[in-house]
């Protein structure tokens, strides 16, 4: 017999005595539970079922990297409900929990290690929607569960703010953060857990300011083949001026070339996410399947953008402003600047997609983001495909005749991390499609 | 004394001897030369002086692979001139030419390799415009300077043809030729040679047939990520009926949710380009520096693309029409058929560019071919900013700052032999740069 | 009625007619056949059978490009047989041909292309090996069954040959071709055909000169990240010495750092493969599934190498030697020099891999030639459990459990067109697989 | 004027008054600072001077990316020192710091970020060097410097603990920790300060159980080629029985086909690391410029890592042993089980390495850690070259020919996050360069 199996054993004896009456069915149902450890939060739907003063069940993962699903068996002990966890037959924890208020409350051993257990009934507050003007007072250079929410809110409200440069400058070019895209956040939303999705509708994005720079001296190397030379000239000058009224921007003090040089104004958010899972802590400047550093210049007022839930209140954070930017920000920067924003968020119970998509009025653009641009062409081109069969009911075949037939892709950047490149799907196709089988919201 | 040097010793005893009266002027100047050997054709601009009796000067590549630049003596001999050619003062071969009419003709060794040489003024006839109807009985499956010529064209000439679709169907639907994307060609381009630049402009293609077919029962698998499992309908039919005057294609026997699919018509050729470098033969279906199967769907009607000349009389071929294609042609085939096609073709001397590119009259589009979409990327990257730095004369740094502003990106196709990029630059802004210092003609 | 169906039923109108006596017994059983035409040659293996007067059978691809395998009907007309080929049901051409000898000959329209077609039974002559002592007078540039071949043998046979350095130089340092890694060959082994495996032993690679030369001026771009920046220091110099009774090279000229350099001597041949499908020709320089320019460093005297065949005779051309190489061959050469080879020919029917792989004594070494280096080794790994698979009868999930604990990779080139990678498994850990179903000979 | 160069004329104003007398030059010199904020710990050296009653200086990043370094000015105020600091000559905050026993401590506002700074005189106690016997008794699922050290160690200690299996178990298979390769650690390893090199040694790797397990189900779909499909066998077992006395693993239940396969032992560590700069929080799945996930079947007994320091006292952690593991790791997974470790660290001042290399007895060892294959390959070659320049004052051009004859390469993970390549040097010919001019110690 091996160790574990003797556990297991030992655990079957202990928790089959107690039978519970009719008082366990208040355990009965859906639960959004949360597992803190010296390793973070790991958050997961429950589902419990009482049936002859038995309790079992499934959950979501509940070790930190979110990778085994578990089974759950329980019994009663006094007001308490004692829960036995499983991965796969083999058993790997053990907590007791009891009744708090509206809440379960307690704690146990999960995979060896201490965890203090919250499981909460699904579901955000039914309140009106609310106009939240936020002014944020500290900014963050990561994503991460272990940033501790500067505003709560609820799907449905909106959010007036602010973002700084990538730099830490606000619209008056004072600092008020450490540079590498400090983020304004991160923003709890209630009710999310993991497993949902976030959307999030850029009402408007607004320059505050003036001015805004972009690193031209050269281009990125990840640009450019190897061995590509490149005369740097020490002089060029990385300040634009941002005219407003008139829609473009200009070099501030151009050579002679790039005198009557005046690029539309296209004010977008470079770097926007949700907390990765587990207690990772990623970069505002690197891009993942939380978000990130997206980069990508179709992420403007009127974009509707929807993220995978890892975290419980999905921790929204967003900064990165550019006031215009080219396909793959090839020198390394967007025209940088501070932005006032205005979003609003809502959200759908499950239905996380793989990686994050957005669209406004005329596409749908799926995001694929790999360690190569032929990684994420492969992660666009499957999400797009994944997207098509889940709300149209396509075969993989129509699929592939569809896609073949209309798809369009961006290079969103090549320097934030890792490469994004984003599959377009005209709104215009997809209505030949008929009526999705699953709608957005 | 190294044999080399020994050899380069009797050379120089045998060529200094004999020098040149007043005759020798006619070898002055610059000859376009061709050397056929065993290995193929090797051209290149030859450059003689004439000084005191003795030739001195410079030629092209005359290895087959058009690697070595090399330097040239001569010496009388009779009516004869007598070439000494060294690669960095290594002698390489001898070869006795003599006049022959407008020509100098002769042979030689170069490289130990027997060599048949022949000498013309550079130039194309000058003549009068001509517009040819040509109807193809023979089609090419590879780009090659082996393949002889169909027709012989002059820059200023406009061809009326048609081509087959990529398993050689005509526009009956009659096989004409072997699959595999077979070409209408080659056309040999008087006067241009390896060095030049090649300018066609693609006045019209027609769709002169209401079928075309796209394979559409998965997608091909350079698209999607490992372990992208797909299940393909074996029924899936790759039939797509073309409706010309409504201007969109429709499966012709759609599954229920294809039903409404309409996809606009976007005719456009395929695989279009040169013949390559030394004896190498590619496939139609294979894409590179010469060309090929580009498979960019903004190679329609109104767009003109400049080639890189490396064989006399450059050997234009084309085939491959799409009535509409996806970006990527990611389902491994665009809608394939038969069109037909009138284009004009323009000399550019000197100026070729490393790889295709192509202007509408919105944007310079601008071709990178790679082993992986990041080489594509960075080629396409690098060719923007050395066509802006010899056009407009901007350095590296405006450069860079420009394109960080301005540059789109297409992913032209993934599944043509080789991935292509196009990098896009508006019009609009160029126009800003001022005028070119080079002009395109 | 459309037109394939209508061609369709007058082809069947015309063959069905006459049907066989006893006679055509002649024709059944199995034929090499090639068809040649203007699109070059293509190959085959033809089975007929003769039922009730009918023949019908199936033939290997006979389009230039090998795309697709073909259904065969047949009837008598006089001593001929009329032949009508489709593809999934839709002919694509007729052709008749008669006795002639052993052979079957003459001519038709395949897919519009008019062919000339010869068909003889397999096999090759039973004569005694022979060792052939082949002194090259001429040289190629490309590996295509466009050339002729320089010998022809049978498997079994021997040949003692020579090959020249990467740029065309002799064992006495004198050009005998050019530059692009020149090849000895190509040999034609009798009874090769598609499908079929060439089994090449290296069983003596001698230098037969004093010298190499290595680029050593800077590394190959492709061998660094972008924007690494080298000061190459121009006078580097490329010779070195090679020191055969002790086993070791040396710079000719270091510099004081590099004095007491001594790599040891590993001669090996740097290209080496087949004629490519269809009409193409490639490189010297180029590798692909045809081997070619694989820059291994293992590729040396008693190794063994297995290629597909793609041509009739198979076409083996060979050079490029190299004295010694790193991994990788990252300064863009090898050690490059001339040499004296023996190698031994044999031929397995069938069983054609999709890339080379090879052997010694110790170990298996897989090919995988891909794109990037990602490619290749995905091709490699691909390869490895096709290869155990089909030898040794192992589920994908044992191969899986094999090759995750034993497996080995080289990284032989990223220089030579393509990366190329090379999984390489132990034959102790083989000889633990129990005796493979399947032998290599 | 600028706000910025308003609040520098102010500061100016500020700092310049009040200057010191003698009692400044306890502040002269070099010191190790951190700075801590919301945003985490940045430390760095900080040097000043003083000269006439003012101090300037310089220090590295105190911002949490650690991008920028500062200059610094400062001047008295009583006991204080009023520092301000400036990037590029914009100032970007200011602080006051007073001495406190043998440290400053003090506070201000770097960036708009309130800041608490420590600075210390470098350098590690001076002890007799400790050999620590730890038993953990919580684990680590990543590499940050948020985590607390789990033991403080100094330079010339040697450490005797275990790991546990990549998934939590320990010797006795018992669940110590959640799955996700726990780590033992983090070990702080005192005077350690960014831009520092930690010298780890490997002493012994044991193997404490007599199980292992690897997923063999399928390989890793990273190893294969897009569309290439396995029939997964759903009874694949994936435990391993390790024959220690033997030096020998075999699979526990293994199919016929692998009844008598026995891999030969090769203990290795298959994560192992220091934490990243910033607040990052990476997991112990992946790999960087850190270390992590190297997962190198070459880290065991006898091999020596050399690691950048990013945080003060290193915090060095380990974990995911391996019994073995095939190049690649491209099941996913290697003979994971738990062992008993012992190393030795070690401390060089200065000369971070930009990624971790290693050496034993033969070899020098240089990884490559990038997002493709090609990154990497490129990544470790430019690493190879850097550490040969550096070390023997090669120049660009011999550092190229030496690692074009001698260079070999290990693909030694796919699969850890992102690929990972190492450059191998062998020592015989390092040895031919003469005496290094820079020693490891």
């Amino acid at each position: 017999m091996r160790p574990t199996q003797m556990i297991a054993a030992l655990l079957m004896l202990l928790v089959s005595a107690p039978a519970f009456g009719q008082a366990g069915r208040q355990f009965a149902g859906e639960w959004d539970v949360t597992a803190t450890s010296s390793q973070g939060t790991a958050a997961a739907r429950l589902v419990l079922s009482v049936a002859q003063g038995q309790v079992s069940g499934t959950s979501g993962p509940l070790d930190t990297n979110m990778y085994w699903p578990l089974e759950v068996t329980g019994a009663g002990n006094g007001d308490a409900l004692l829960l036995t966890f499983s991965f796969d037959g083999e058993p790997i924890g053990t907590a007791r929990v009891a009744p708090s208020g509206e809440q379960l409350q307690g704690s146990g051993t999960l995979y060896g290690t201490p965890v203090r257990l919250v499981a909460s009934r699904p579901g955000a507050p039914n309140r009106p929607e609310i106009m939240h003007r936020f002014a944020p007072t500290e900014y963050q250079l990561h994503f991460s569960s272990r940033i501790g929410p500067a505003l709560v809110i609820a799907p449905g409200d909106t959010v007036v703010t602010s973002t700084l440069d990538n730099e830490g400058r606000d619209a008056q070019g004072v600092f008020r953060a450490m540079p590498g895209n400090p983020l304004t956040g991160p923003f709890y939303v209630e009710g999310a857990m993991p497993g949902d999705t976030l959307v999030v509708r850029l009402v408007g994005i607004e320059l505050d300011r003036n001015s805004a720079h972009m690193y031209g001296r050269q281009l990125d190397a990840r640009a450019l083949p190897s061995g590509y030379a490149q005369v740097a000239d020490a002089e060029a000058d990385r300040a634009w001026r941002l005219d407003r009224e008139g829609g473009v921007a200009r070099p501030a003090r151009p050579g002679e070339r790039l005198t009557n040089l005046a690029v539309p104004l296209q004010p977008m958010i470079g770097s926007i996410g949700v907390a990765p899972p587990g207690n990772q802590s990623i970069s505002a400047g690197d891009v993942g399947f939380h978000g990130g550093n997206l980069d990508y210049n179709r992420i403007s007022a009127g974009t509707t953008l929807y993220f995978p839930v890892f975290q419980p209140g999905a921790l929204l954070s967003l900064g990165d402003g550019h006031a215009a930017q080219g396909d793959g920000e090839i020198s390394g920067q967007g025209l940088e600047t501070s932005t006032a924003v205005t979003f609003r968020v809502d959200l759908i119970r499950g239905g996380a997609p793989r990686q994050p998509w957005a669209e406004d009025d005329r596409e749908v653009m799926i995001s694929g983001i790999g360690n190569s641009l032929d990684d994420a062409l492969d992660m666009a081109t499957a999400n797009a495909a994944l997207w098509l069969k889940d709300r149209y009911g396509l075969s993989d075949s129509e699929a592939a005749t569809f896609l073949g037939a209309v798809i369009s892709y961006d290079i969103a950047s090549i320097v934030s991390g890792r490469p994004h490149v984003v599959a377009r799907l005209g709104k215009a196709a997809l209505d030949q499609l008929g009526a999705p089988a699953r709608r957005n919201e």
